[in-house]
C-alpha cells in the first residue's frame, strides 16, 4: 500500500462513521423516533454533518490525495482517491457559511413544503424555492468546470456521464414516441379491471406477504430489516445492514410493488463485496443505476406474468376473500393497468418516465432560462395536460407532490426515468443469454440475480453507470430499448401498435 | 458566559453528537439491526468512540477547562466544566492504546460471555474474566487518589459519595436483618396462589396493556418509543426521545412490571429540564438515582394495592379469560409472592437486594482481595445457599447469569440495591408530605409524579444522589427505611414479624 494512501485510512475512517451515524439518524427519523424528537436531534445531526465537512476539507486529507494521485494505486484504491477527490472539491469549492445557510434553509424548507402540501397553498412555499433556486445556482457556479452550464453541473452529481445533451436525446426520444403511444393505449377499447387489488387487505397480511417476496427475489433478512414508513425507501450502514421500507393501505399492489421494488435497491447493496463496502466506492454506481435494479426487479420481473406463475397461489392463499376467483392472467393485466394520473410516485409503467420528463424540462427551465417560480403551478398543469391528457386541480396534486426541491435536490429526477431505461437495455442483452421468462417460470430468480450481481453489484462505484452499460450489453447507452419494450408489452396488452 | 467557557461549547457539542450517536447504534443493536451486522458496525461505532476519546482529551480542552475553573461560573456551568474534568481526568490517565485494548477485550468479553452461559460453561469464560479483573484493577490504580482503595474508586464511578466503608455498612444492616426475616416469610404458612399470572397471554395484547401503562404513570410517547429487545432497557437521546424496551413472554407480569419499571427510568429522562439536556449534566444524577426511580415505580408505585383500584379491571378486560375470576386483592398478593430464587432480574421485591450484597461481597473478594476467579461458581453458589437457601445446579442460573462483568464493569452492582434503598427513604418523607395511597386509589401518579420531578429529576447531574436525598428528606441516606418498608409490607402479607 502506499504510504500517503495509508495515511489517508484514519481519515476515511472517520468520514464514513460519521456518514454512517447520519444515515442511522435519517431511518430512525422515518420509521421511529417520536415526533418531537425532531429539534434536538437534528443539532445531533448538524454536528455530525459538519466533522464530516471538517474530515473532507482537511488540508492534510488534501495533500495526502494529491500526493496519492501521483502514486501507483491499485483499482480500488485509485478510484477511493478520485471519489474522495471529487467529494473533496464539491465541498471546498462552496464556502462552510454557505453550505451552512443552505443546509439550514434546505431542512427549512422540508418543513415549509410539507405545510404547503397540506394547505395545497403553491405561494406559502414559492419565496422559499426561489432561495433553493438561488443557492443551487450559486453553488453550481463555483463548481462549474470552464464552459459548463450550470444545469450539468447538477446532472453529473447523479448520473456522471450524462448531460442535457444526452438528456435531450433521451426524453426527446420518450417525448416523441411514447406521448402518442400512450394516447392510442388510452383511446384503446381494451378495458382492464382491477377494482379487487383495493378492499380489506390487513396490514399484518400485507406485511406477511411482504415478507415473502421479499425473501423470494433475494432479499436477505440475516442481513436487512424491513419496517414500515410514511414513504418507502432503502437504506444501508453497510453491506451486511441493509434496510427496505413500505407502508400499507387498501391497494394491496401499492405495498407488494414497493416492497419488491425496494428489494431491488437492497440487493444492489448487499451485492457489494466486502473489500468495498464501507469505502468510498462501496455503493451502487449512480442514482440512475440503482433505479435500474429497483425497477427492474419492481417492473421487468415483478409486473411479469412468468414471474407469477410459481407464486400466484401463494398471494390467493393468503387473500382468498379478495383473488380466489380472480385467475392468474386477470391478476397479471390489472396489475399493469395504464392509466394517466397527477402523481408520478402511482403512476403505471408507461407513463412513469413522462412524469419524469416533465420535472426534467421543468428544472432545465429554473436552472439554465431563469424560469419565474410564480409560473411554477401553470406551467406544471399544462405539461401535465400536454403529455399525459390529466390536469391537477391543486398543487398539492400537482407541483408540490415531490419532496426534492424542497430539499434543494436539483437534477436528481432524471435519474428515475434512464434507470428504467438502463433496465430495459440490460433485460434486452440478458434475454439473449438466458431463457429469462422461463426462469422466473421455475422459480429461478438467482440465476438472474446471479448475473446482475457479478456484472452489475460487485462492482460498486468502481466504474461509471454508462461505462458498466457498454461493458455488459457491448452497447452504450441506447434508449431505443426502453420504447421497444415499453410498446411491444403495451402493444400486446391495450391491442395497438406503434 | 466567560469566554474560556464559550470556547469550550463546539467541543462538548461534538462529544453530545458522538455520545448520542453511540446511544442509537446501541439502542438500534439491540432492538433491531440484522444478526450479521455485528461486525461491520462495531468498526463505525469504535470510531465514534475514539472520537469522543479523542475530543475530551484534547489538550486545548484541558486548557480552557482550566481556565473556567479560575472563572466565576453559574451552577450549571460550573458543573458542566466538574463533570467534563471529571471524564477527561478519568480517560486521560489510562493510555489510549490499554485503554483500546481493554474495550476490545470487553466487547470480545460479551460474545464470550454468550457462549459460555448457553454452554453453562463456567470455564471457558474464566480466562477473559480474569484478564478484564487485571485490566479493571490497573485503570483503578491509574486513577486512584492517594491511599484510595482500588473498588472504592470503581463505586465512585457509579454512585459518589458511596464507598467500601458506606457500603459495608448498608448490606451488613441487610445481611443482619433481612436474611433471618426471609427465613420467616418463607417457612410462614401462608400460600400465595398465582399460577393464573402465566398462560395464553397473547403478545399483541401484553404490548397493548403495557401501552397502556406506560401512559397511566406517565410515559409520553410524543418524546418516547418502546419496543421489544431480549433485555428490557432504557436509553435516550436527550429528554425528547427517550425509549424503552421490554420482552413477552409466558408471565404476564413479567412484560407488565418491566414496562412500569423501565418507564420509571424515562420518565427520569423525560423530567430533565431543556436547558440541560444535550449537555454532561442532562441525565439522572447517578446509577443508584436512576435505579431508585424505577424501582420506585416498578414496586412502591406498581405493586401497590392502592395502585390497582382504578386499573385492575382494565386489565381484567383485556385478559378476561384468565383474571376474570381472580379478585384485586388476589392479584395483589401474587405480584408480591416471595420466592427465593436463582436469578436476580426475576427476583421478587424481597429478596432482590440479597441477590445485590452477593454481588458485592463477590466484587470486593475479586478487586481487593485477589480471590481466585476459579473458584467464583462454587463461592457463589455458597452464598447462595447461605443468602437465599438456594443452589444454582450450574454456571447459567448462577456466576454467569448477568452480563456486567463480561462488559468489564464491576462496581455496578451495588446501586441496584442502593436504589431500592434511596426508592423507600423517599417514599417514607413523601408519605408525609400527602395522602401517597389516596392518590394512588385516586388514579392520581400525576401528583406523586411531579413531586419526584421537583425533587430530583429536574436537578440533573447537578447534585450528587446523597445530596438530593438530604435535600429531599433532611436526611442523609438511611437505610432503615428499607428494611422498614420491607418489613411492614412482607410482615403483614405473610402474617410475620422481624
Amino acid at each position: 500500500m502506499s504510504k500517503a494512501y495509508e495515511q489517508l485510512q484514519p481519515y476515511l475512517e472517520r468520514a464514513q462513521a460519521f456518514q454512517t451515524a447520519k444515515v442511522l439518524f435519517e431511518w430512525d427519523n422515518e420509521t421511529l423516533a417520536p415526533k418531537k424528537a425532531g429539534q434536538n436531534t437534528s443539532k445531533v445531526v448538524g454536528t455530525l454533518s459538519s466533522e464530516y465537512f471538517s474530515v473532507i476539507t482537511d488540508p492534510q486529507v488534501k495533500k495526502l490525495v494529491k500526493e496519492c494521485r501521483e502514486e501507483d494505486l491499485g483499482q480500488v484504491e485509485a478510484a477511493i482517491v478520485r471519489e474522495l477527490a471529487e467529494e473533496m472539491e464539491k465541498l471546498e469549492r462552496v464556502p462552510a457559511n454557505e453550505y451552512r445557510e443552505f443546509s439550514q434553509l434546505a431542512s427549512e424548507g422540508t418543513r415549509i413544503w410539507a405545510d404547503a402540501r397540506r394547505n395545497k397553498d403553491f405561494e406559502s412555499f414559492a419565496p422559499t424555492l426561489k432561495k433553493l433556486v438561488e443557492y443551487t445556482k450559486k453553488f453550481a457556479s463555483y463548481r462549474a468546470k470552464e464552459g459548463q452550464k450550470l444545469y450539468d453541473v447538477l446532472l453529473e452529481d447523479y448520473e456522471k456521464g450524462f448531460d442535457m445533451e444526452t438528456l435531450d436525446r433521451f426524453f426527446g426520444t420518450l417525448r416523441q414516441q411514447l406521448v402518442p403511444f400512450l394516447k392510442k393505449v388510452t383511446e384503446s377499447e381494451v378495458e382492464i379491471e382491477d377494482d379487487f387489488l383495493t378492499g380489506d387487505y390487513k396490514d399484518e397480511d400485507q406485511e406477511a406477504i411482504g415478507r415473502f417476496f421479499a425473501e423470494y427475489v433475494g432479499f436477505d433478512f440475516d442481513r436487512g430489516v424491513m419496517a414500515v414508513s410514511a414513504h418507502p425507501f432503502t437504506t444501508n450502514l453497510h453491506n451486511k445492514d441493509v434496510r427496505v421500507t413500505t407502508s400499507y393501505n387498501r391497494h394491496v399492489d401499492d405495498s407488494l410493488f414497493s416492497v419488491i421494488h425496494e428489494s431491488g435497491h437492497a440487493i444492489y447493496e448487499l451485492g457489494i463485496p466486502d473489500e468495498l463496502t464501507q469505502t468510498l466506492v462501496g455503493g451502487g454506481a449512480s442514482m440512475g443505476m440503482h433505479e435500474s435494479q429497483s425497477r427492474f426487479f419492481e417492473n421487468i420481473i415483478g409486473r411479469n406474468e412468468a414471474f407469477w406463475v410459481p407464486v400466484y397461489a401463494k398471494l390467493q392463499e393468503r387473500f382468498p376473500q379478495q383473488l380466489e376467483d380472480v385467475p392468474l392472467e386477470k391478476f397479471v393485466k390489472a396489475i399493469n393497468k395504464v392509466e394517466p394520473s397527477l402523481i408520478r410516485t402511482q403512476a403505471d409503467e408507461l407513463t412513469y418516465s413522462l412524469h419524469v420528463m416533465i420535472r426534467y424540462e421543468i428544472e432545465k427551465m429554473l436552472i439554465e432560462e431563469d424560469l419565474d417560480v410564480d409560473k411554477l403551478p401553470e406551467i406544471w398543469a399544462d405539461k401535465y395536460e400536454e403529455y399525459l391528457g390529466v390536469r391537477p386541480k391543486d398543487a398539492a396534486e400537482g407541483v408540490l407532490q415531490d419532496i426534492h426541491w424542497s430539499q434543494g435536490s436539483f437534477g436528481y429526477f432524471p435519474s428515475y426515468a434512464l434507470g428504467s431505461a438502463f433496465g430495459a437495455q440490460l433485460y434486452h442483452y440478458m434475454k439473449g443469454q438466458m431463457d429469462f421468462e422461463g426462469l422466473l417460470r421455475a422459480g429461478e430468480i438467482g440465476t438472474i440475480r446471479e448475473f446482475l450481481r457479478q456484472h452489475i453489484h460487485q462492482y460498486g462505484k468502481l466504474k461509471t453507470s454508462r461505462q458498466m452499460l457498454k461493458e455488459v450489453t457491448g452497447e452504450d447507452f441506447n434508449p431505443q430499448y426502453y420504447i421497444d419494450y415499453l410498446v411491444e408489452k403495451y402493444g400486446r396488452l391495450y391491442g395497438v401498435t406503434m
